[in-house]
C-alpha cells in the first residue's frame, strides 16, 4: 500500500504527517456499512500491516455521525435469505475486519460523534483509543434485530473494556449509552467538543512517538489476553528487551541528558 | 421441569409470562441458605436448562433482604466438624450452584435489597444482571468467618465485573459496599426504588426478546472468558451465523420493513 | 529470613506486629531504583515466601514520594550500551520482582504519595491493595523514554485493574493520572490524607485476620486469571475446603456463638 496514493471506493482516505484518516462517508444514511465497505475496510487494515509510513490511524464518520452499522436494506435483508454457509462467510468477513484492526501495528483512534451503532459500535470497540463528542450515542443493538451479542468479538472484548456486568447489560438489552456513561465506564478516554480535531491531535502525538514501541504495546496488550501472569511477565521481558535495542531508546536518553525533547523515528 | 407446577420446598417459585421468580423466603433470618436450599437451588437451575417455557429468571429475597448467606447454625457449625472429604462435597455442591446458574440458557436478573452477604453476594455475582434497591448492602465476607475469598468462583468472576483491585479489596477485607459504590463499579446496572417491580419489567422485556439469541449471548460471554481474541472472533462468527438462521432474525427484518415492532418467538 | 534482624542495603525495613514495611529511601531523588535495589527487592519478596512471621507487607517511599522508577543515570544510561543478552537479563530481573511480589503469600499494601512513575507505578500495580495520598501522581511513562508499555507485566495486569481502554490510553500516551482518577478507575481503593498511617492500619487489620485464608485468596486471584469459569469454580472448591480445615474457621464460629470477636492465628 502506498498511503499517499491509496484511493478506496467505499470510504474517504486522507494521509498526512504519518496519520491516516478513514472517514465513513454516506452521511445521508449515517454512514452504514455494506458488504463492499466491510470488505474494503478489512483489506485496508490488512494492508496497513505493510505500510510503515502510516504511524497511526483515525477512524471516524462524516456528517456528524460515526456509523449506523450494517445497512438494513443492503445487508440485513440479503442475510435473511442466505443459507448457513453463506452466512458463515459473512460473519467470518466481519470478524476478519476486527482481526485486521487488532492485527495492524498502528494504534487506531476512533473519533465518535452522533450515532455509533451495531457494527459501528464494534469498530469503535476494536480501536485502541476512543474519543467521544458530547452527543455520541453508542449501541450494541444486535438483540434488537433478533441476533446475539456474540458479534465480531463483542462478548470477549467489551467485558475487558467496561467490565462483565455492564457488557452483559448492553448486549442483552441492546440499549444505547451516552458519552458521559461511556467515559465513566472507560469506553471513552475523554469527551471533547471537537472530536475530529482532538483525535487528530492525539493521533499526531502518537505518530511522533516511538512507533516501534507502540506497535509492541498494541501487540502485547492482545497477546497477553489469556496467558498466566508469569507467562505474561516472561513475554514482556523479551518484548521490552527488544525495544531497548531500538535507537529511539537511545534518542530518549540522549535528549534527556542534553535537556531537550527527544525526536523519535520509530526504529 | 414443568414451570407451572413446580413447587420447591425451600424457596418460593412463581412463573408467569415466561419469567420465573425465585424468592428466598426465610425473612425472619434474612433468608439464609441451608444444605437443603443450596441443593434445591442447584437442582432447579440445572432443570432450567430443559425448561424452554422459562425465558428469564429473577432471583430475590423476601422481607426486604436478599440473602444473608450460609446459615451460621445450620451450615457453619456443622462444617467445623466435618472431615476433608465431607467439606469438599459441600464446596463442590455450592460451586455447582454457580455452574448451574451460568449453565442455564436464561438470563438471570438479581433483584437485590437490604442484606446481600456471603453466598448471597455470590448468587448476585453469578447472575447476569443485577439491580439494587437504595439500601442494598453487599459483602463478600468470607474472611470474617476465617475463610478465603476463593468461594464459589469469586476470585475469577468478581474481578471481571468490578476490576481486580476492587475485588481484591473486598475479598481481603470482607467489607460491605452500598448501592452507590456498586453502581459506580459496574456491579449493579441501576439503583431503583422498587427493585422487585423493575426486575420484573427488565426480565419481562428480555423474555419477549429473541431468547435463542439471548441464550447464545450468555453462553458466549462465558465461553470466551479465557480464549485468545482471534479464537473468540472465530467462535462468534459461528455463533452469530447460527442466530441468523433463526426466524427471529427474519421477524425483526420484516417488522422493520413494515414499520412495526417485531414479535420474537425465541426460534 | 528473620524479619526482626533483616537489614537490607538499599531500602529501609521495619517489622512490627506482623507487618513489614519497605520504604524506598533516596528521597532527594524521589526514590529511584538501581540495579542493586531491584535485585534486593526481588530477593526480599522471594524470601518473604519463607517468612511466616510476616503477615502483611507495606511498600512506600520516603520524603513524600513513592518512587520515580529506574534511575536515568544509573539504569537507563547503562542499558543503552548493553547487548541483547544483557538487556534480557535486566528485563528478566525486573519481571522477577513482579513475580516475587505476586508469589509471596502476604497481601502487599502500596502507600502511594507524590511521584509514582515507571517501575514505581509497576510496583504499585503489582501490589494487592493501593492507597493514595491526595497528591499521588502515577505514570506508566515507558513510551516517554522510547519503550513499550510491555514492561514487567503491565499489558496483562493493568487492564485487569482499570479496564483495557484506560490501560491502553495510559500505556500509549505515558500520561500521568491523579488520585481522583485512580480511585474512580479502581486503581486506588481510597484517597486518604495520611497514607502511611492508613496503610499501617489496613495492613495491621489484615495481619490480625485469617492469614492462611488471605494467602489462599491472593494465590487464587492470580491462579484463576486465565482458566475457564468451571475450572475456577473447581479450584475454589478445593481451596475453600482446605481453609475450612483451619482452626481459624472454628475460631470464627466459636467466637460468633460466644458473641465475641474472633482472634485469628493464621492456621
Amino acid at each position: 500500500m502506498n498511503p499517499s496514493e491509496f484511493s478506496p471506493a467505499h470510504f474517504r482516505w486522507e494521509f498526512a504527517g504519518g496519520v491516516a484518516t478513514i472517514t465513513l462517508n454516506r452521511p445521508e444514511r449515517k454512514n452504514p456499512l455494506t458488504f463492499e465497505s466491510y470488505a474494503e475496510l478489512r483489506d485496508t487494515f490488512r494492508a496497513l500491516k505493510h505500510a510503515p509510513d502510516v504511524k497511526t490511524v483515525i477512524i471516524t464518520g462524516a456528517g456528524g455521525n460515526f456509523c449506523s452499522g450494517g445497512d438494513v436494506h443492503e445487508i440485513i435483508g440479503p442475510l435473511t435469505r442466505m443459507n448457513t454457509a453463506e452466512l458463515l462467510t459473512f460473519t467470518t468477513m466481519t470478524g476478519d475486519l476486527v482481526k485486521a484492526m487488532r492485527g495492524c501495528p498502528q494504534p487506531i483512534v476512533a473519533a465518535v460523534e452522533g450515532v455509533c451503532a451495531g457494527a459501528g459500535a464494534i469498530m469503535a470497540m476494536a480501536s485502541d483509543l476512543r474519543l467521544a463528542a458530547p452527543d455520541a450515542k453508542t449501541a450494541f443493538l444486535f438483540t434488537r434485530v433478533g441476533l446475539s451479542g456474540a458479534d465480531m468479538g463483542a462478548c470477549a472484548i467489551l467485558p475487558r473494556i467496561i467490565g462483565h456486568g455492564r457488557a452483559a447489560e448492553l448486549l442483552f438489552t441492546g440499549r444505547s449509552f451516552d458519552a458521559v456513561e461511556g467515559e465513566r465506564w472507560g469506553f471513552f478516554s475523554r469527551i471533547v467538543d471537537d472530536v475530529q480535531a482532538e483525535a487528530l491531535s492525539l493521533a499526531t502525538s502518537l505518530a511522533t512517538g516511538p512507533t516501534f514501541a507502540h506497535a509492541m504495546t498494541k501487540r502485547m496488550l492482545d497477546a497477553e489476553w489469556n496467558v498466566s501472569i508469569d507467562a505474561a511477565i516472561d513475554m514482556e521481558a523479551a518484548a521490552q528487551a527488544e525495544c531497548m535495542r531500538t535507537r529511539d531508546f537511545s534518542r530518549a536518553y540522549e535528549a534527556f541528558a542534553a535537556k531537550r525533547h527527544p525526536v523519535f523515528e520509530g526504529n
